[in-house]
């Protein structure tokens, strides 16, 4: 049987800030780096050995990738990056203090934006969205289908098409495979992959570097997962 | 015009204790990461923006690589890995002690393998072969091409076919390129890339964490060299 291994990165700057980041290309800190490794640790304690592994084009998920390779002794595993497995993009909220939006916007709406899931935020404009209009990295994404806000939804509609035409193909051709990514692009998976519907995928909750182990079955579905703590 | 970065790894627990490591994956020492960073750093400070980057299946060149995308805020980049930029195979010298072996063999001796284009080492056995035979990241080496034992001659031939088949097509279509590996297969690189005879290219010496930053010609060899100190 098949396992696929779902990993959020560890602490970032901005969580440990409490601003709402999407694709902003906030660092680990400290804290972050420590659970990296400690998640790192639990895989070789485990004596799980991957084929394959995909991350996001952002430094969180990437560095969490490798701080996990580094301590399971699988540095030289092939690794997939994509923007498509980046965060949610908070639109109009990067940057914004969950508390301070919270104040301007009142809790309802906060809560609403925060987890439903399809509520989109309001738009991204300013500094950070021109930024990663910029960015070299985002340059083959269609300027008409660059994202400006998502909630879970659209996340899930460009991390299908990845899964579908990327990783699959490659998880079937292969044994087990370690994704390292963000909250809400691995609900997505998880939500394409357990079948779960929409309050239940809202309500899923993903620590920070607790690797979730994934059985699948046959036809690459989720048979039963576990976290390892 | 084209830049071809190449960056031996840091200084690794073998070369700490001066012993022959070959394909054994020796760890990077606390030098060998402050290294990585620093050549990180100075490519951060050129401004140099890669769009891919090569490096072998050993840890040392691996890690040598992310600590250079992190500090050059470039860890989103492509990274492909194979073993065919591994080091040389040192043979039956792999885990032997440099002065040892000079005690033993005599420094002539010695130095012919170290220094020599083409006389290879002692046919490897024991420990470290085994496990290298049976090492899952190797599994698709077919046995009776496994190296036993290499010279540069020896290197360079399994790093040109990987570098006509896959890193110059990918060259081709990108812009600026970064290989991170080990002496003797940048070496290889260097001598295919700036025609150099035999007898320089075993006196060319990489320093462990220095970039070389090499302009290339249209038709992708090397023009000039220089290294970045």
């Amino acid at each position: 049987m098949q396992k696929l291994v779902l990993v959020r990165h560890g602490q970032s700057q901005w969580n440990l800030e409490n601003r709402f980041t999407g694709w902003v290309d906030s660092p680990l800190t400290e804290k972050g780096e420590a659970e990296a490794k400690a998640a790192g640790e639990r895989i070789a304690q485990s004596g799980l050995q991957f084929d394959l592994a995909y991350t996001s084009y952002l430094q969180r998920a990437i560095r969490t990738l490798w701080f996990i390779l580094e301590k399971a002794n699988q540095t030289w595993i092939p690794v997939e990056k994509h923007w498509r497995l980046n965060e949610r993009h908070y639109g109009g909220l990067q940057g914004l203090n969950k508390q301070e939006t919270r104040d301007k916007y009142g809790d309802d709406q906060v809560f609403q934006w925060r987890r439903s899931y399809a509520t989109l935020p309001p738009d991204a404009t300013g500094p950070f969205q021109e930024e990663q209009l910029k960015d070299r990295r985002y340059k083959n994404i269609p300027r008409d289908q660059f994202p400006k806000g998502e909630a879970l939804k659209q996340t899930l509609e460009r991390v299908q098409p990845y899964w579908e035409a990327e990783m699959l193909p490659h998880f079937k051709k292969a044994g087990d495979m370690l994704v390292v990514a963000h909250g809400n692009s691995l609900r997505a998976l998880v939500k394409l992959l357990a079948g779960m519907d929409e309050d239940e995928i809202t309500q899923f909750e993903f620590a920070t570097g607790v690797p979730l182990v994934c059985d699948m079955t046959e036809d690459y579905k989720i048979k039963s997962m576990d976290w390892m703590e």
